[in-house]
């Protein structure tokens, strides 16, 4: 089968898309893949598969390669003589901004390329965490407390410590605080207003149970991953989570009981039902007196969650299998027509 | 001041954008003005001020005019030997799919080009209705009653006649019914369906008082216009908003106490701030027994609402003058560089 990786982007997580791209390559050698990265002028270059290391793109290699612009259909490939249009089917693996946040499916749509991923409201509703909160109020998915912190606006804050402080829009720990002491309050808010002007604080919940499930639908049906109860450090930094992100070794399930795994995939098929199509995403759940929290919302997960998938190329196949192109409204001339024949132009 | 109108676009409410471009060049006639269509197939081309008539597009002459592909700072113009970059502002006026839906706004933040109109979240929340009653309950402000109707799903009506139904994302009253019959209720349900899979169901109130503003934000200052009472048919079918699309006479106020008018700006304000900056909205309101009901966005308001504005060339000369390019996060290889470094790479 045949499949473009797509990745990079203009994002703090540019790094980790190309370490998740990577990942990728491996856990699906069975596809004939091919590789679209994305830098941060925005500019795309088609990449050699054996040129598919971290060090192409940290020593600009990459703008050796053939660039390409989109087009009706796919990506274009201009050479001196001729031109080629590169029309796969995309797995778009950029993480947080332009991947994460509505950019790159407007691009794909537009230019009707087939693509797994968010669709654009998807990501309005994920990349933003109030627009996920939006979203679980609206919906009746639980979810933890917040509040939310404004650049510009002066706010006092509510909730007691300890608190987690987080910039509203960003993934993978970035700006990321937990909060002790009101004393180190302002500082981990200016941390977190590095990296947007909005800034979510909600209680830190010390030894919540965690659990992740992955999952996406295909006809109308949900398949799930299994459910991973992930190793506990407070939270994972950056640098961690980079590490993270380029892991390919199954994971053990969570040794929980099948009544709390259903709350799990009922919760996630919420979520996921009318919104997520076309995306194989990641829920992570917070569990509190028995109660299923959602945390957050992956729509792009690292390195695809391939870790928790039995048959991880089964799945993108089976994915890849079920997209449709978007639905372009047809356009028509009707009332143009009419009135000009009236006036009798 | 120059300023690029971009209008078309794969939408049901195609012509109606021609129709309002056709308008705001004459009232934007002090502006200098240049014209990119975005055909039904999603091609650019570059219109001859003089050759904006609706008859123009209805013969599909514009495919003899130069076609313009996105670049990034502008829309890229290649002849024979040479190519030349356009890199106004843009207007965009495309209405509906495209245009309000947040494709238009990611193509435009992805290449760089400044403009004025409704970023992607905001037409996310704008474009769907169902998203317009998420925004509204968690800012707090009040908007009308409402149920939805999926396609593929049954659901029992629990609001009792009359009732509007509506497709969730579609503007111009395309699709749009009033019932006051049960048994007419199937049909209008089928009609709304025929334009989205998804339906929203509202109580219809006779005779309710209905008010529209228009604004924008300047330097985090808000801009009103006058407030209008909507001249009252039951509503307006697409034939007559067609025919409104064009208007570009001043209307008169409303005759409304100043306390009604802060409680609209108040209510604007609020949905507005944070949210749809950048673009010039209209928001129509319902007031029942004194209250104030967001009935609907229009972040791309027909011919820009030029009709409720004072001065409406200065009006538009302000918002652009007021606009940024979308921040792109700058990449860096850090990690990459340490990992390597540390494998001695």
């Amino acid at each position: 089968m045949k499949l473009t990786i797509l990745f990079g982007g203009a994002s703090f997580e540019h790094e980790i898309s190309v370490v998740s791209a990577i990942t990728v390559k491996e856990k699906l050698s069975s596809f004939d893949l091919s590789f679209v990265f994305c830098d941060g002028d925005h500019k795309f270059y088609l990449i050699d598969a054996d040129k598919m290391k971290a060090t192409t793109f940290s020593k600009q290699l990459h703008k050796k390669m053939p660039e390409l612009t989109l087009t009706n259909g796919g990506f274009l490939q201009k050479s001196f003589l001729s031109s080629t249009t590169h029309t796969n089917t995309v797995l778009n693996l950029i993480h947080g901004a332009d991947g994460e946040d509505g950019t790159i499916a407007s691009l794909l749509d537009f230019y009707d390329i087939k693509f797994i991923g968010p669709r654009k409201e998807a990501c309005t509703f994920s990349y933003d965490k109030r627009y996920t909160k939006y979203l679980c109020d609206a919906i009746g998915v639980k979810s933890v407390a917040y509040e939310v912190f404004s650049k510009d606006a002066e706010t006092n804050l509510s909730l007691s410590m300890p608190i987690i402080v987080k910039p509203a829009s960003l993934g993978s720990s970035i700006g990321v605080s937990i909060v002790k002491e009101d004393s180190e309050f302002d500082y981990a808010l200016d941390t977190a207003f590095e990296f947007d002007s909005s800034v979510l604080v909600e209680p830190f919940i010390e030894g919540v149970k965690e659990y992740n499930l992955a999952g996406y639908m295909t006809d109308g049906k949900m398949h799930f991953s299994i459910v991973e109860e992930p190793q506990k450090e407070e939270f994972l930094d950056f640098e961690k989570k980079y590490m993270d992100f380029s892991r390919s070794e199954q994971v053990s399930r969570a040794k929980i009981d099948e009544e709390l795994i259903n709350k799990l995939k009922s919760s996630f098929e919420r979520v996921y039902r009318g919104m997520f199509e076309g995306a194989l995403i990641r829920c992570d759940f917070f569990v509190v007196d028995g109660e299923v929290l959602l945390n957050e919302i992956n729509p792009i997960p690292g390195s695809m969650a391939n870790y928790l998938f039995e048959d991880f190329p089964a799945s993108i196949k089976e994915l890849a299998a079920s997209l449709s192109n978007a639905k372009r409204a047809k356009v028509s001339y009707d009332y143009i027509h009419s009135i000009s024949q009236a006036k009798g132009k």
